[in-house]
């Protein structure tokens, strides 16, 4: 593909339309009076070529399994990349006047409530991850032509989830990743760190093995021979380092410190009217390319995959919950084709090797950068590509709670999988026990947690995930626990279960993982002292089976203990709080791991810190009498 | 200084007390039947050297402000740290047999809880943020000789959070600061994704700023030149790449895959063995240097911080909290000179811009790499050198959820300020909204957690956070809140106050921030339906004032309405549940942000997701059936 310099007239049309973009950005600020005009400025020239000279679209379906990407990680510069939608002819111009109303979804950020949007961003530095998981799909899976591009700001090349997503991206080849970082100088509250020094830029993205150009963001020529030179560039992704000014061609403001983040104001008209000037042809119109002729995306069903056999326990086994996982990630991969798993370096402690040993190609190596798996597993199931499977420690997904919490205004519909939850993982100590993760998987919009107990609910727990949308979390044990359901058990979620009971029962027990096994063995303790304990396991956290819990609960004389391997905060013994809150007449004991643990064997531990037998033991005790 | 190679003995009796290091993790290892010798076996000529040649401590007090500090962010190679401790005369090498024992402080990773320990590791990927730190503060502040090291493990260098503190150490020239990666090829489940080139880190480290020395990790005469160098370098922090073997001289086992995170069981006596073979001198014996005579640590005094000056509002003033906090953290500044601020270029948002217009040097620019900030913070505050407050939007405290975890690990007293809470804050759209930071930072084990509703408040918030130990969440408003405290009335941890009452209170809401505005405006307009409502402001929610809410409670008829711009999980909500749980004849009714909101004017947003006071009346009327 030998590079054929674009007619002039084609230049000056992408010039006249990065003016046009500007203005755009301007009005629409301005009708919101508020948003980030300067830094759609920057950005123009970039839009304008992407949509007009570079990227394949069908305008009909945006997101068409065979068109490009485009991810926009520097989210506030939203209104320029609506007005360049707008202009390539998916809406009216108009529409853009609605730009953060609420009736509009023309939002402060992209979000995918519009049918252009993969991904929300406005969460700095998430946005190569995601476009490096849609690349890995296109390369590895869809072996389509179609391109992703990335959008980042030079602001948010400081995070570090944004080096750890170039890493991911040069590792693999994903010569089908272009990503572009504006740098216009300017953060929000004063000059970035490097501000214009395009050469550090240069040698960093080099040294993280990308193919690096640096360009005049400005240059409407300059920046497509980039764009065509990342596009015949093999075995390794592009970064287009485009050298801008924040506000460029505002007077005034252009280049100038302490315009983040405004709406031009007073200062609107005279800017306008500056751009306007700079126009040649104001009625220039333009068109996207079509999509490629040559390899597209294939169909993919990813709905109603099962597991391709059904749990096979016997009652009594001891099988650690984090080993069932491993065992029904493989049946469901088995299944379907596009089950894929993610994980950061710990998948023979999470047992997801259980998938890379039947499946090598359908399991990607992140390494220990959890913020970049999480946002490749984001970006590989855009567009229905793929159902991913994400594990790692439960506890090292607080390293990307930022982006798991992006994930549910992404409308993704990842799975995590935590291992290694609780005090009852021993001697490793309290940095690698997962104490919070249900708090924060609770606290995600649409979530679905899961914390099966035996092996035979976990297969169940993993073939509902597969199918389910939102995301879904599934905490898993290192310990053995007891199979306590018989292989052809059927288990939904929001459906808890009881699993012992007689009419006698004065208090409800409630444990989950190992503190089932903890709650069952305060039972048949209790009943020495002629009390019966019923014990109730949810299954699911959340949704929690409310229905089942306040029945169960008052038939045991509305006295319940919750018992759980976390911290008092936000986990089962809160939800089940949440769940009786409207109800007068309970009585609710919460036995929960009250500080930072320490190392030790895990049956010490869990005494220690009040989860064990002996002390629902006790609780029942103390709760009788209320 | 020019560098004089040491002495031909002094070089076999470092390379003999490598080897005794090996043993003593190996046999550590095996008494506790886990841990990793293979990880401490790659560092053994380092920890030799860093003990024996170049670190300067006092062995009488190991945190002694002017020593030089360690970090070991590999924190799994634990048992290798605590032999070279033991060895330089600590504590006896005996000890180090009670390894992961649960009446031992020698942990599976190491914490504070060792009093020659500043942070707790073992969360990979944070000990350069801590660090640099450390060494921030040793140059700027402290201005005194002692030096910071930094020991990373190769598979964690992956984490993005390396890369941003990398950057941090070089924008702010940190020559103090030494980090050695320990390049042993080999992860946990597969080989690193950079093997052995060493070449690629050398690149990597240059263009991020470092002066990068690439060295045989196990010749100790390469890494005594390079520390010389490193301690020589100026306005450059220095990177040793060293390159290494994991499970160094472990016969069939070095430079094997497979031998992570194992004692070596049957094949410890025959690897002993071998290593005790290769020992010139078994009784050698080796003492740390001596801290420097040159400029030692100044004393400090970060006791009884006030506020310089006691708020100074009127009843009724509308002021948003944020700005309050910004108010307060100048005048606790101007009281005590340790008193720093970190900000990632939210300072203008934040408020903390405050101090730094005060005080431009106790002001730490981090830029968009919010677990760096958090991570510098926490290395900031170690021996007691400062009292550090970080703020940012409160939802992008998620990004460095884990750094934040590991804070309470690390014994921290780090204060987080987070600003643009909940969906009040309008326009900007759900990534930029904080809806799940009370949960979050609840579930720190040993954090307070204020919500201030008012300026006063606020300030007395930030005046006992910087005299609070543990970790301290302070929750700030964008918009406008009412003041409505005396500028003389007192505010203490764990007290909330009674806004509204009446003795014929039917029901008590709490709310906090905006929403205690909205329930003070419910309350009024349920008067005029002739119900009279109590309103309590819990002030802090983590300690919860349970005595106070149980007996207004009682008072109200069992009847209580929380409200709170935050989801439902692990929030103010859940809270009062569990402050309740214990006892029967309450009913609660909890309004919350149900989804994940939209863009929109604050109010619109307010009142469309259920937590305005139009929705409180009507919970009011809904509960006071029951």
């Amino acid at each position: 593909m030998a590079y054929h310099k674009p007619e002039a007239k084609t230049v000056q049309d992408l010039k006249d339309m990065a003016h046009k973009l500007r203005i755009h950005s301007i009005n629409a600020t301005e009708a919101s009076k508020s948003g980030h005009p300067t830094s759609c400025s920057s950005l123009a020239e970039i839009m304008s070529v992407l949509f007009f000279q570079q990227m394949r679209l069908n305008m009909k379906h945006p997101r068409d399994p065979s068109s490009d990407r485009l991810v926009l990680s520097k989210g506030h510069a939203g209104p320029i990349l609506y007005a360049a939608w707008a202009e390539a002819g998916l809406f009216p111009v108009e529409e853009l006047k609605n730009l953060r109303k609420i009736d509009s979804d023309l939002e402060g950020h992209p979000t995918p409530r519009l049918n252009f949007i993969d991904v929300g961003t406005g969460s700095l530095g998430q946005g190569v991850a995601m476009g490096a998981g849609m690349a890995y799909v296109g390369k590895n899976y869809d072996k389509a032509d179609y391109r992703t591009y990335v959008i980042v700001g030079d602001g948010e090349s400081a995070e570090g989830s944004i080096w750890e997503s170039l890493h991911f991206a040069s590792h693999y080849e994903l010569d089908n990743l272009c990503v572009i970082f504006d740098v216009n100088r300017l953060g929000q509250s004063e000059p970035t760190s490097l501000q214009h020094r395009m050469d550090v830029y240069r040698e960093r993205l080099e040294a993280f093995g990308f193919n690096a150009l640096v360009v005049d963001g400005h240059d409407v020529e300059e920046l497509c021979k980039a764009f065509h030179c990342a596009s015949v560039t093999k075995n390794k992704p592009t970064a287009i380092i485009a050298k801008t000014l924040k506000g460029k061609d505002f007077p005034d403001i252009e280049d100038m410190d302490n315009w983040h983040g405004k709406a031009l104001g007073a200062k609107a008209a005279c800017v306008i009217k500056s751009l306007q000037s700079q126009i040649v042809n104001p009625n220039v119109k333009l068109t996207p390319k079509k999509m490629c002729k040559g390899s597209l995306a294939p169909e993919v069903d990813i709905t109603n995959i099962k597991l391709c056999a059904p749990p096979n326990y016997k009652l009594g086994d001891k099988v650690p919950t984090r080993l069932a996982y491993g065992t029904a990630l493989a049946k469901v991969a088995a299944d379907n084709d596009r089950v894929i798993a993610l994980d950061g370096d710990t998948k023979n402690s999470t047992y997801s090797d259980r998938l890379r040993n039947a499946y090598p190609e359908r399991y990607i190596e992140c390494f220990i950068a959890e913020q970049n798996l999480v946002g490749v597993a984001i970006g590989a199931t855009c567009r229905r590509r793929t159902v991913a499977f994400v594990s790692t420690f439960a506890t090292f997904f607080t390293r990307a709670f930022d982006q798991i919490r992006m994930g549910a205004i992404s409308q993704t519909n990842v799975n995590f999988v935590g291992s290694h939850c609780g005090c009852s993982i021993g001697e490793d100590g309290p940095s690698q026990m997962g104490l919070e993760d249900i708090a924060m998987f609770r606290s995600i919009p649409g979530s679905t947690v899961f914390y099966p107990s035996d092996a035979v609910s976990t297969e169940r727990a993993v073939e509902l995930a597969a199918n389910t949308k939102g995301i879904c979390f599934i905490r898993t044990s290192r310990p053995e626990t007891c199979v306590i359901y018989n292989n052809d058990d059927t288990f939904a979620i929001g459906r808890g279960r009881v699993v012992r009971q007689k009419p006698s029962d004065e208090v409800l027990l409630i444990g989950a993982g190992i503190t089932l096994d903890e709650c069952i063995s305060a039972a048949e303790q209790l009943e020495k002292e002629c009390i019966t304990a019923r014990v109730l396991d949810p299954f699911t956290v959340k949704p929690l089976d409310v229905e089942l819990i306040v029945e169960q609960g008052k038939q045991c004389g509305g006295r319940v203990v919750v018992v759980e391997d976390h911290y008092q905060q936000g986990g089962l013994g809160e939800a089940v709080l949440s769940a009786l809150a409207e109800h007068r007449n309970f009585v609710v004991k919460h036995l929960y791991v009250p500080t930072v643990p320490r190392s030790g064997p895990p049956a010490v531990l869990v005494d220690m810190y009040g989860i064990s037998a002996r002390h629902i033991v006790a609780a029942v005790n103390a709760i009788i009498k209320k």
